[in-house]
């Protein structure tokens, strides 16, 4: 007898694919030794936290063994920890953020979902720039939204603006930007954000006058602090009073595995009141309850700090001398921790594959809705980036 | 413009008396001081966390310091850590459970909430005995399932396992057993257990010769450890190779704010690998991405710890001697740390009011699907529940 609903189960075989090439990633550190595979696939951050964060924790640790120390705090967070989101947040949006504006959440993943729990009707559409995050269709998904994803232009790959606007139909019920982006590293610019937000706010209005639903613009940035060569990420939310940005200190702090994130709803949004009680209860009733209480104490004692970026810089310029010898396509990202490279052909797929003959491990464009690319992180160390020169090199040998 | 869901909307407005006589309760608070108000609404553990959890938390400080010491771990949980919650479920219910059976959680709740996107599909039933933990109804209702209560039998609330049978139909996806029960403080006989595991087996069975899909037991036992006067809670897995077992260490560590909990599905069920890569699939992109990683080390840490389980028991007793003391009808709880005791007129709104006018804070049972009673929670000092003596009797001399 089937256990699984057939959703799940299609689900699980659409994406037994990764998993094999996990697997044989896994199969390949196994035989070889972890370090001559040069896996580019992941994006988990390894560099270390702050050294700040060991005296951090040390002092929850007091906390800890109170009564209530490690209790259940209100639905959408330590009330202090809010307050010093909304300080935090004030100074980077340029915008009058009250702690009554912010819901802590279970990484910025578990923000989005109790988001679109609280706003997504079945059939509702969720407009979206590609490539993108997978993981956004099955964020909507869940509660019966559709992801419409929209072309990015290569090789920069910045927003499509028109090709958005036209996107928006009476059904659409937020436009998704990630900047800095994932896959890409593109940061969007503001003139981009403002053409963006005036297709929202216009929507809006007409929506307002025939008795419609609000539309959102939902920004994703936990790539945030992610910018190099002075590149600036512009403060999204002055831009629309209908934005909400989510963010984590999973990249900056480098504490993914605590889930740690936040959804802050532009205090000018009219009815941005009930979007905040809904988050905090979407919250409550989705099991996460309320973000974890040592992550959140963690997060608030750190808000000042990053991990050492320049480690990121340092690879982001040694990868694209790697790629750049190999012949390889793409544009020096200037935001997050990623390359979208060029396939040697149409099918990424072979690249890919050819590209796992040399012991290195990327993910196929197709993982972000947009063919004909690799995506590579750089959450590995600068060595085994130099080291995969000479397999890079080899595998696009296969395609000339 | 409305920005949530209809839905939403209603969900809220339904809750506002919740919420409103959690005001109400604050407001009582500031207006005569903490002290004053013999607050039992809550079940926030405030037995402070056992004493080693200070070392075991400065121990995984050291762990933050290093590379990837926070970072993702797989989504069914950290390897080790699922390695030894098999040795300990082994050991608790007396059944040879595998690191791949369990999948951690943000929590029983996201357990549960993750285990209902993998299994339900619009119009699946959950039937469960009443009262109830309310939240259930969300859990499965993100989902299009549908609870269908079944009043146990008071005074000490046994489930009514005729009624339970019947009400299983073709639609039904599971029965949920939540022992030691919330609100009531039943501990479920082996007995009644394997009775309704008799129930799912034989619903199964017809099911597998007809094709259907598959019907689970959900064990829910958040408050396993708080058994008293001797009372043992029988361990569930070996009854049904339908049944999963969630649990938490939110009250058994006091750290429900860190939101660490799990699922294990019984190894000998059909079809249990593949629940179990649903559930660390839908654990994954419900947006949990995997339990909080300080709180998967620190219950991982305190196994074998609990906090001071004495404590309760000693306000067990004192709130049964103050309960009586007013006349108020109740059955001692052999389990959890609640009294649901019998409202002395059928609205127990009206009841709950009067205890209000003499500062004491409980939850109507209309909150549990189950009319007529008052649930009160011993999650406050002894001290007060002593000094409620006089409110409890004045409340009742009203009704008489």
């Amino acid at each position: 007898m089937q256990t699984t609903t057939d959703e799940i189960r299609d689900s699980m075989a659409s994406s037994s694919w990764i998993r094999r090439m996990f697997e044989k990633g896994i199969e390949l550190k196994r035989q070889f030794g972890e370090d001559a595979v040069c896996d580019f696939s992941l994006g988990n951050p390894d560099v270390p936290p702050p050294a700040a964060a060991r005296g951090a924790l040390a002092g929850i640790a007091d906390a800890a063994a109170k009564p209530l120390g490690l209790g259940y705090c209100p639905n959408a967070g330590i009330p202090a920890v809010r307050e010093a989101m909304a300080k935090y947040l004030s100074r980077q949006q340029q915008a009058e953020v009250k702690a009554s504006n912010v819901v802590m959440s279970v990484g910025a993943a578990g923000a989005m979902v109790s988001f679109f729990r609280a706003v997504v009707e079945p059939g509702d559409e969720i407009v979206v720039p590609a490539p993108y995050f997978v993981e956004y269709g099955a964020y909507c998904g869940h509660f019966g939204g559709k992801l419409k994803p929209v072309p990015s232009l290569p090789p920069s790959f910045a927003p499509d603006i028109a090709a958005i606007r036209s996107a928006v139909g009476p059904r659409t019920r937020a436009i998704i930007v990630n900047s800095p982006n994932n896959p890409t590293g593109c940061i969007y610019s503001e003139d981009d954000i403002r053409a963006i937000a005036a297709v929202v706010d216009a929507e809006n209005e007409r929506r307002g006058r025939e008795g419609g639903r609000a539309m959102f613009l939902l920004f994703d940035e936990p790539y945030r602090a992610f910018a190099f060569d002075g590149a600036v990420v512009p403060p999204a939310l002055p831009l629309s009073r209908w934005c909400c940005v989510l963010g984590s200190f999973s990249k900056t702090l480098s504490l993914a595995g605590e889930r740690i994130g936040y959804i802050a709803v532009n205090p000018s949004m009219p009815g941005g009141d009930d979007l905040v009680s809904a988050l905090a209860l979407t919250t409550r009733t989705l099991g996460y309850v309320n973000a974890p209480v040592i992550g959140q104490r963690l997060a608030a004692a750190l808000l000042d700090e990053t991990v050492d970026l320049e480690v990121y810089n340092r690879r982001r310029l040694k990868m694209a001398e790697v790629l750049k010898g190999a012949g390889i396509e793409f544009e020096l990202p200037k935001g997050a921790f990623y390359f979208f490279a060029k396939s040697p052909v149409d099918d990424d797929l072979k690249f890919v594959h050819a590209l796992l003959e040399e012991k290195i491990l990327v993910v196929t464009g197709k993982g972000f809705g947009f063919p004909g690319y690799v995506r590579l992180s750089c959450c590995v160390d600068e060595k085994i980036i130099a080291r995969s020169a000479v397999g890079f090199k080899r595998a696009m040998e296969k395609f000339r």
